[in-house]
């Protein structure tokens, strides 16, 4: 899949002409194919509901695959975005856990690697309308983990998902943010160099295409790619009914550890914490410790491909670090990894005997195993 | 037992000799009966380890009962107190449940009735360095809990325990301090008038003699005594390692509802609550509401003679209400119950039904079976 090009741009194409979350279309490409689905519509024999929908958002203009993936591709180039499709090697598998309801790709912007990010990863998301006691524990707990080499994924609001990016970024952390609209979209704008900051240092992801508002079904849908894509989610504060309790709960649905931190009972923002750990067995957490006490390592890999029992997060990053074609020395990889070198050689050593990495004269590089797992077929 | 005035009297005196939590002095009584070990003790008979030191204790004074009970029996007349022993109608049978460190009595002071009062009641404890936020919390929570017909059972504090007393004490309702010293011994003199008036509003119970200090030992040995006497125990605020949280683990040890309350992490006065929810899975509470959905009301009576199906905190309230001999209206016990003359007569209809009260001409006044159980025997 990762290498077939049509596959890829009809999942384009889809993405551009749906709202993500579409079941009844995620049926469709699963049992047809996406290249199979973009031709049908485009040729008007297409039976999916979604069709006539569908054509009206496509417009009057040409009905070549080519021509209308060329402008979404111009615009990725422009603002240096990719779209990853389930089979890449960059695809993080634990989405597929949500069956008919994964995404059919993710835009995806900035350096860093996202199934590996991701692997190592936890979700820290909160109230907008946060206090400052929230805001502070939620940017130190973000901090601590990132200095634990996990990644923090959150949402780019305002409030408790600002201050968990924040608190990654003062670690010099890794922080993904999953954006309810497209990757070049910064939403909100207040948070424009913040935004800016998070692709530098790790991830922007999105469902939306490029240049999609962020519109309100859109944060819902966003919601359980979030809940879906980290280890675990961390409620920091929420109100009673709020959209952090929602990604909670989907995050419970799929599986994954629920943690919340306790508040004040006099605080409203606190009320929602306090509700998941009363209502759906949340556990309880005062810190980073607390959470990755949640976190079982044995489930860290997705797939086989991955080495499971050598990986840490502390290889994930110094892999990350390491470059495909040209060897590079200790130093450089320890600055670029942000760690110290004794942590990177014994990292190195791991995934030298992984055979992740070679080791040459002038330094390490990608072994052959580092590149991906064999491509996934789709259900079928 | 109640009836047996020499075992009274023994137990009065082996409590006055001894250290409250003594196993190895209560399975002594258990097999050989309270008086048979005092005779011992006075005659220089007794194989107990404990007999030289008690023969310290009593001195070198008379070695009669008659004469060694005489000025403990004057002072409680003095101030009011008695001695309740196992089998007695007033002995709260669920102190049973601590076997060999159940007390041989206990020095009750106030016009309540111990047995019913503890039979719908919740222990709240914490922090004596509390802060503000618990102290509110404490008091709003006992408040609601009282305005519900359920009594508050605490240590009388600082801090956490008088936030509670004080709580239960504004809304008209019934408290019972346990204490570390006798019943006699306002303790700590700062809270000399709150602890009067939870004399006059509820039950001052001791298991340390008329006179006693509260040493340091006593508050341990009270706290599992506290544990015991409540349907459960709720914990608002205390730090790592606390006094509550041995009360909390005694509770829980016990197969009673332990409960904790939560609070900012950034609180030392909060850590001691959270470890209770992550470490022994304490219930997280908010309020009055989410306590009581913790306590089984199936299990609110201890033995059979008390009539479980009807009898509920309102049903107990206003049997309190009732006196014994000269029968009363309804408006007098409505007052003296602090209830609303509809909930007063709901009330009476179920007491009457159950045998617990006669209607006569001029009122209700008790019925045959509202004095006391059968006398119970001791093992062994």
């Amino acid at each position: 899949m990762s290498d077939d090009l049509s596959e890829r741009r009809a999942r384009m194409l889809l993405t551009a002409w749906s709202e993500p979350g579409d079941e009844y279309l995620v049926a469709a490409v699963d049992q047809q194919g996406a290249s199979t689905v973009v031709d049908a519509v485009l040729s008007g024999t297409s039976r999916l509901r979604r069709a006539a929908a569908m054509r009206v958002r496509i417009g009057e203009g040409s009905r070549r695959v080519d021509a209308l993936v060329a402008p979404i591709e111009d615009r990725a180039d422009r603002c240096g975005a990719r779209f990853v499709v389930p089979g890449d090697a960059e695809w993080p598998t634990q989405l597929d856990d949500l069956l008919t309801r994964a995404p059919l790709g993710l835009w995806v912007a900035g350096a860093a690697h996202l199934r590996r990010l991701a692997a190592f990863s936890l979700a820290m998301v909160g109230a907008r309308a946060s206090t400052p006691y929230g805001e502070g524990v939620a940017r130190a707990m973000a901090s601590d983990l990132s200095t634990e080499q996990w990644s923090v994924i959150s949402g780019g609001a305002f409030g408790i998902d600002a201050a968990a990016h924040r608190g990654a970024l003062d670690a010099r952390g890794a922080t993904v943010c999953i954006l309810a609209g497209g990757v070049d979209i910064p939403y909100p704008r207040a948070h424009e160099t913040l935004i800016a900051r998070i692709r530098e240092q790790g991830l922007l992801v999105s469902e939306t295409p490029l240049g999609g508002a962020p519109m309100r079904q859109r944060f819902l849908t966003r919601n359980r790619v979030i809940a879906a894509l980290a280890r675990g989610t961390v409620v920091v504060e929420a109100a009673l009914r709020s959209g952090s309790g929602t990604t909670a709960r989907e995050a419970h649905a799929l599986g994954r550890a629920v943690m919340a931190v306790p508040g004040p009972v006099t605080s409203p923002q606190s009320a929602g914490c306090h509700a998941l750990i009363r209502d759906i067995g949340a556990h309880l957490v005062t810190g980073s410790r607390d959470v990755l006490r949640h976190i079982d390592p044995a489930a860290v890999t997705p797939d086989d491909d991955w080495p499971a029992d050598a990986m840490g997060p502390r290889e994930a990053r110094v892999l990350d670090a390491v470059p495909v074609r040209r060897p590079v020395p200790l130093a450089r990889i320890a600055r670029t990894a942000g760690l110290v070198e004794s942590d990177v050689l014994a990292a190195l050593g791991v995934l030298e005997a992984e055979g992740l990495i070679e080791r040459m004269e002038a330094g390490w590089r990608r072994g052959s195993r580092a590149s991906a797992g064999p491509p996934r077929t789709m259900g079928g």
